[in-house]
């Protein structure tokens, strides 16, 4: 089968061919891939800012953000059968481990994770596990929603970790309105009362923010902080979810935050830098959030079904991915690029 | 009334003759003080360390962990009657903010602190209000437990606060066996089933840990990091309570940290320093603590009744402050120095 | 000033006139009242039904749902001044006792009800406490939302209670679409993403439960538990409320139920009588549901300022409170009707 | 390998030869039996009461109280391996539907129950699966802990679940001091600090309970409920766990529940049969109780290995299943019949 693999680092990924996926343990299912997202995190993955860390041989099949169509199972899956329509949660988690007990799998002891350290979704056929499959509703296409796999699921589940604390009456401020904070803000309109505060560089994004339910648009233009206090009556939000995490974006997200309130860490570059006595005198929280739960991702295909979450994508032949790549690191995607065998 | 006085910073306080207190307010409640808490904070205060922040207009008098007998009530006052035992709340709130009506009245929008920005308890007399009383169980004296009214307070807050998520099974380091530490740990053993693990420097800290109920104590010399992670089968606890917050705690706190593990921040002087990237990635936790409610404040005190939390106190006439003062400073206090009028 | 009062059991009230309520405590505010709504709980005072519960000696003001505007406060309030425009929390409570100060003010140890128990709001003025009162949005008229105080905030309390469990993807049953069902389906739509089925007996009922926001109506003519379970693939639904909780309601309602299910009783009537081995072998739950505290109450009013919850009222002068009771006994008002004086 | 099989329904079970379990799929594990508890369903399957619900083909072995040591392993098992001593959950789950993936894997959709539905433990060899065993601390044998896989699990997951809402100074009434009761007395010694009181028919069962922790022992003789509220200041008590379920016991036990209270369901018998208006008006809730998760299983395991929960048995050899049934059925048995092969 066709598949984009990693030959080298600093170069780019070459389509190869090799052979299909096939079922070796009772739980395997493989799946003919509809979409796969295109993520920033491919970028560094060629950039070798992976390498070491997933410690994957070379060649391999990138991509981790997949759906499509069942093509086989394994002896001992039950939920899933042949053509079923799927999207496929990132991690293959072992199902026996405490975490994965308590229906916390993301922090299985024993995980995998396709596109990172073993083969990805770049190609026609994934091999996956039934623990990592979730059927599609009717009315949604696989192409359509692979980006929410990762990207979206990793939004979802911060979102809805500060949904469950959001009052009616409360302010909740979104630092970032981009890929992940665009779905972050639908979700927060579909679980939480609250009112939205969403804060961007890009005055463009600030407008796509409004028109998908911001209540209030700030233009991070330096006057930022100052905005926020004044739409909270100098008190702060009770919640900041920093899908940043960069270029100062953490200093200014806790001079935003109310005393009492939740920082929801969610992008990273820069260190949380904070003296202890602020955390203490305001009694403020640091909440880490890392990709949503097997649960969380039926969650939000139930949102993407009902057509709450939505994601703007741009699709690309299987063998275009070098344009998709490139269009993505010049910043020419508007929403997700999605390749398609 | 006798009153010890902040006359200057940087200089001795002074016993001074000033007017008693008397009912202004309808929730007004004069307190005859059984004991007062000498406070590592009242060193600060006399150092000039709170000046500017608390704003008051010397000389005022200090003290702020009181307990002692109700001995007036204004109009209003239903709680509590002339003679009754009680422990005082350290803050005045006013019962009508947000944060006061749903129970969380720490974070009152217009509460008072005595004896950091107004009358405080060094003195025959106290004025507070009918919501910062509580009474006492007949077993206990006021001059036993007023230094649980804040420092022990704040660590039962914390101790309580990581308590509701500790099952058995989990490990929970204390950073800390010192004053907060101490209570910290009977508190824990109390509320849950949780392995603990104490950490301090002082071998004889660590050595009293153990005696009232830590699981494994960890003398840190260097390797405790290691030693942490030895006794948790190298993953790390799922709390880590941290009394210290200076010194490299944090540091060394968020090493031995389990993925998705909560750090709670109780002590302070250094700053968090972390990665976002490392936050996301093991998806953790800061969760900040600041002195408890009214409500733990109770709570609290029933432990005490019931004799689970005990707390070690060396009495002085309340002519003798210097005495205890000077004591403190220079470290020959074991547990707390209380001042008796 | 001119009041409505019960002056016998079993006969019609009387318009009378008597003396204005006057500040005797630090906390009254009276209220003079733009707004009060006539309720089915007044008919049944009339009748006699609460005259040994509540213990009030005749003649006394009915009126227990009540907005207007600050007329004059004690000398210990500081939330509200005069001409402020508020809506009145049933209860008078202490905010001294535990559950005051834990925020649970509904289950306050000494309250009052007036209305109930003390002079209401079928008057020009109304005398309550300064923790009774909640500032109305520039947006809200008292005469609108003045239903909302004690009917409103009954179904905004079991709505926001059940709405704390409820993930998308789950099913949530309301029984009973009429005054208080209509509430709650509003406020599950603003918190929640979960499916909601409406069942009533009343197809006019049902359709204008879909109008605003049911996703699907099912009428109660006897197959309604065939019809939720077909509706939920035979699992039944994840949570229950039940406005009705008479008529075979609790038979019925529990057979909709999913293991695991949270059953919201908040109608009453009959008894809930089921076999234990039931509840424990699917482990179901029969949550209570009274009133909402003063949170509930501000948290709907900033719920109806973003107009995402409405009330169709009917507006009678005062002096015509008869022909409100009378329509309300015949049924013929749709919605609320409201005296104005 | 020796099984003592039901042969007919109220008659004599049989010891029988029968071929030894043997591994036919990925995740099976075949136990060799160091333990079976003797219950009181057992009886109950004997006299037929389960014979319609289960559907099972007679004969079968029962016994679905099981621990003692891994003999095989099936393909994709990792958690254990041949020789772990083990105790075996009483349920085979899925692992792949919502429930089983939220941790409640109680609630599995397709799950069989080994004793019941299908070959139990009265055997050598008992098949299970990877997902139900528990790997045993050092300190613990299988024959000691096999009664807590079902009786105790239970009475461990309905007092963790109460302990949940229990803070200090609230009251814990616990109805029957039995075989469950007993153990959800130890666990909530270990996991609150709440007071207990424990209500019992037999006055030496009372004496037991104080014996482990009952902080004040009822004998219920008629003035059970007058005894509780003078107990509580007249108000009731925050919680009720009741183990009994039969007899009055529900009655009873909603007149101590304080108002807000919560009342556990565990033993059954009789029907809970309520007044709607006394649920809303005290806004109290009725839990439900089924066996704990797996995840229960092991929090009660590490209580077991700190020696906070110990349950008294008596061993007979496997053959002598009738004496234990026999003893049982005359009441001959304190604590719990546990047949070792």
């Amino acid at each position: 089968m066709k598949a984009v693999q990693v030959v080298g680092y600093d170069q780019n990924p070459r389509l190869a061919d090799v052979p299909e996926p096939d079922i070796t343990g009772p739980y395997d299912v493989i799946v003919r891939i509809g979409g796969a997202g295109v993520c920033r995190t491919d970028l560094h993955i060629l950039e070798g800012q992976w390498a070491e860390k997933s410690g994957v041989a070379l060649p391999y099949t990138i991509g981790h953000e997949n759906a499509g169509w069942v093509h086989a199972v394994g002896s001992a899956v039950t939920n899933v059968a042949e053509g079923d329509k799927v999207i496929v949660h990132p991690l293959i988690t072992c199902g026996l481990c405490r975490a994965c007990r308590a229906g916390d799998d993301v922090h299985c002891a024993a995980s995998q994770f396709p596109g990172i350290d073993t083969a990805g979704g770049y190609a026609e056929y994934l091999k996956t596990s039934a623990r990592s499959v979730v059927k599609l509703d009717d009315a949604l296409e696989p192409a359509d929603v692979a980006a929410l796999a990762d990207a979206g699921l990793t939004a979802y589940h911060a979102a809805a970790k500060a949904a469950r604390r959001l009052r009616p009456g409360d302010r909740c401020v979104v630092i970032g309105a981009g890929g992940l904070g665009h779905i972050g803000i639908q979700v927060l309109k579909a679980l939480t009362a609250a009112e939205l505060i969403v804060v961007d560089r890009n005055p463009d994004a600030v407008k796509l923010a409004e028109s998908i339910g911001a209540d209030h648009g700030v233009v991070a233009d330096g006057g930022q902080v100052a905005a926020v206090r004044d739409l909270t009556g100098g008190a702060g939000a009770e919640t900041v979810l920093d899908f940043v995490g960069e270029g100062g974006a953490t200093r200014d997200g806790v001079a935003m935050l109310r005393r009492a309130g939740d920082y929801h860490v969610v992008g990273y570059g820069e260190n949380i830098d904070v003296p202890t006595i602020d955390v203490i005198s305001a009694e403020i929280n640091f909440i880490g959030n890392l990709v949503g739960s097997y649960t969380d991702l039926c969650e939000l295909m139930v949102l993407a079904a009902q057509d709450r979450v939505r994601l703007h994508t741009v699709r690309y032949p299987l063998e275009k991915f070098q344009d998709a790549l490139d269009d993505l690191t010049a910043g020419r995607i508007r929403g997700r690029a999605i390749l398609v065998p």
